[in-house]
Formats: structure tokens, C-alpha cells, sequence
């Protein structure tokens, strides 16, 4: 369950794969280990599906640090080959969450 | 691409379905034929992956569409349905846009 601070922001990423995988799948974990080494990390939630349309949510305690991200050096490389061979197009937005829900099945037990 | 005003405002909706369609695939065509005829409904991005993770983004003109979205009959309607039969799980965030990008493949041509 995820545990928002207040305030908190977020950065929306919505991108289109290319074919192939030309490196992602193995930066894409680097960058997964990476992003929880930054201060004001929260936490992550990313799916693709199968035509590979993907959305990524990263949660930040603030847009300092979401910056601060965004210049990260190796961060900065990897988007560079991102641009170069992995994506087709992509969008993102940097958010302010103004409120937040959960719910969670009472059949579903403890298991999320 | 995306267009988005300024102010904007989104719903992150995260959730992890339970196995099996119980209705969701017709009434998941309901809904996005439905939300298109809200007053203030801008777009929506949604991705499902292998594993019943889906996160989608519906983006609106203001606080008030999101509530009144909320409050819609048969949406609300099929929330219900969604918590009994659907997911497992959800977490929803209403965010206000701060900023945005996008970017394209000069190499993936008009086809966005």
C-alpha cells in the first residue's frame, strides 16, 4: 500500500516502446535501483502492456527532488539512450497530489 | 500527443485485478466511451500488464470535473461492480498538473 506524505508530488511517465530491446530491460532495473538512492524518493508504480504503451508514477516528498533526479548523471545518460533507441514518443508530467485514496478487497486478504 | 490547459488537473487510478473478466472488459468500453462525454474531460492514458497491474491517467479541466465525474450514476455504479468482482486492490490520486512534456522520435514519424 502505498504511504503518500503531505505534501507530496509525483511524475507521470507515459511512453511508447520501440521493438526490441536494445539494452532497456537491463537499465530499466539499474534505473529501478538507482531512483531509491535519491533523496525524497516515496516509491514507484510502473506497467507496459503488451503493445508496449507503458506508465511509470514516481512519488516525491518534493520538486527539489524531482530535479534533482532529472540531473542525476546517470539518469541524464540513460534518458539519452532512451531517446536514441527505446522510445517512439513519450509524455510527462510533473504532478502535486492534492488527494489520495486506497482501497483494498477484504477477500483479497493481506497479500498486496 | 497531448494537449493539456493550464490549470490541469488528473486521476492517477492504480489497480490490480483479480483473475478472470467478470464483465470488465465491456464495462472498461462503457466507462471510456462515458467519461469522453464529461463536462471538463480533457484525455486518459491506460496500460494493463501481464501481471492485472493497470495504472490509467484521466486528465481534466478542473477539480469540480473530477467530482462530478465521481459522482456520475453509472460510473459509481460500476465502481461498486469494480470492488466486488474486479480488483483485488486500488489507489487512486487526484494530482494537479505542475508541468509537462513530451517528446517524439524524429525517426518514429507522424504515426503518435
Amino acid at each position: 500500500m502505498l504511504k503518500l506524505p503531505n505534501p507530496c508530488y509525483a511524475v507521470i511517465f507515459t511512453s511508447q516502446r520501440r521493438p526490441g530491446d536494445e539494452g532497456y530491460a537491463a537499465a530499466a532495473e539499474r534505473m529501478a535501483e538507482l531512483v531509491k538512492q535519491q533523496p525524497g524518493f516515496i516509491d514507484v508504480r510502473s506497467v507496459r502492456g503488451a503493445d508496449g504503451l507503458g506508465i511509470t508514477v514516481s512519488y516525491w516528498a518534493s520538486l527539489e527532488a524531482i530535479t534533482a533526479w532529472r540531473a542525476q548523471a546517470e539518469h541524464a545518460a540513460t534518458r539519452e539512450r532512451g531517446r536514441a533507441h527505446w522510445y517512439a514518443h513519450y509524455e510527462l508530467q510533473v504532478v502535486k497530489v492534492e488527494r489520495a485514496y486506497d482501497w483494498q478487497s477484504e477477500a483479497a486478504g493481506t497479500g498486496s
